[in-house]
């Protein structure tokens, strides 16, 4: 069997999610029925991050394995015609027969996209969070540093299976014109994690609570400490290093 | 009777362009669709420029006349209550009676996004034309120069009723990064002139005809001397100056 390992870019905001449910169009189970008609096979494809309903991805990495002999360098090409407008692979290539989309990745790098301005948006709306009050970056910077670091990650997850501990690499907090990026980095992450260090980030931001106050909702170790997740459209999968 | 003007922002791509048309989503009647609803009168809303099915507006301007004694300053609120996500109306004022959003308008201004860089795209290709092959913005500025000014602009419109005549303020191409903006100041243009203009400056900047080509095609009056027009999903109607 040959290992496929796919570079993927979709719009997130027409997909019940990434992971495939009966009856909804996820991106796997779009993924899947182009490469079934691709290589006359039924395949599994694999993705590194299961993101949420609503939620982009410019670098989501999947694999699959197949016994059809197609040129890994025309897989790409031939997929997209088969695709919908909202899935492009960029890149498909051989890879290691024990490669796992999921558990082969080492980082994985978020970033989460607000216009801070008021007034609702038609159009870039479908790709970032319109926060209407002005966002104090400096203090959402402080509060993001409590957030750094291994730590037990029970108030951002939704969901209870497994061990909550999480490695966070980085979080950074850059404004560019009226944008607010906010970026974070780790070996992985819980379920809707970043979402909710984001509606978090974002009441710091507005001034609702203080910076330290992550440090005390990180302690809690308990979801109801954390407030609501911020919406899926302003959240991007960037990329995913192995 | 009041004449209410309204600031509009739209997604272009589900619509099948600004005019209405029977059994199609149109702008103008998802417009007055909302409008029938808030004010309980049958309203016909007026555009200043008749969008094509797939362009996108940041700055529509558009009218309508009702007896309803609703505020002006609570219509947008209202109004986007009623809209789909992909429209929404920033302002709405009261008007001269004698104000028509297309008649009235002095100046429009459309801006025609390039993406240039190979690979296609599920999310910004939304809003923008991908062209792979790398553009000579310094030709296509040349090529552009031919095309400001008052002229015949009959090689650069779809359909032949009325003064083929337009002035034509201004034509700039700006390079950003990976992103090429042209954007078109005119008085008021003919049916498709952007997206011909574009198609033409296209050609220039990947080399296929020379700058004064323009100058050619303009002076031909005849709409196969321009070529196909660039794509929709690359042109935003920016602005209308009255």
């Amino acid at each position: 069997m040959r290992n496929i390992r796919l570079l993927v870019e979709y719009d997130g905001t027409d997909f019940a999610g990434f992971q495939k449910q009966a009856d909804k169009r996820t991106v796997q189970g779009t993924l899947e029925e182009a490469l079934n008609r691709l290589v006359g096979e039924r395949v599994k494809v694999v993705g590194a991050g299961r993101t949420d309903a609503g939620v982009h991805a410019l670098g989501q990495c999947a694999n699959f394995r197949t016994r059809n002999p197609i040129p890994a360098e025309r897989i790409a090409v031939a997929l997209n015609r088969l695709l919908p407008r909202d899935v492009v692979v960029h890149k498909a290539v051989e890879a290691a027969p024990e490669f796992h989309a999921r558990r082969s990745a080492k980082r994985r790098r978020y970033r989460y996209v607000v216009l801070n301005r008021p007034g609702a948006s038609a159009t870039v709306g479908r790709y970032c969070h319109i926060e209407q009050h002005p966002l104090d970056v400096a203090a959402m910077r402080r509060a993001a540093r409590y957030l750094v670091g291994r730590h037990d990650f029970r108030s951002f997850r939704t969901g209870g299976e497994g061990s909550p501990v999480r490695n966070v690499r980085s979080i950074t907090c850059r404004k560019t014109g009226r944008f607010v990026f906010i970026t974070v980095e780790a070996d992985s992450f819980v379920r809707q994690m970043v979402r909710i260090m984001v509606g978090l980030l974002l009441r710091v931001g507005r001034g609702e609570v203080s910076p330290s106050s992550a440090r005390r909702v990180l302690s809690a170790r308990d979801r109801s400490a954390a407030g609501l997740a911020a919406p899926p459209n302003g959240l991007w999968l960037v990329s995913v290093q192995y």
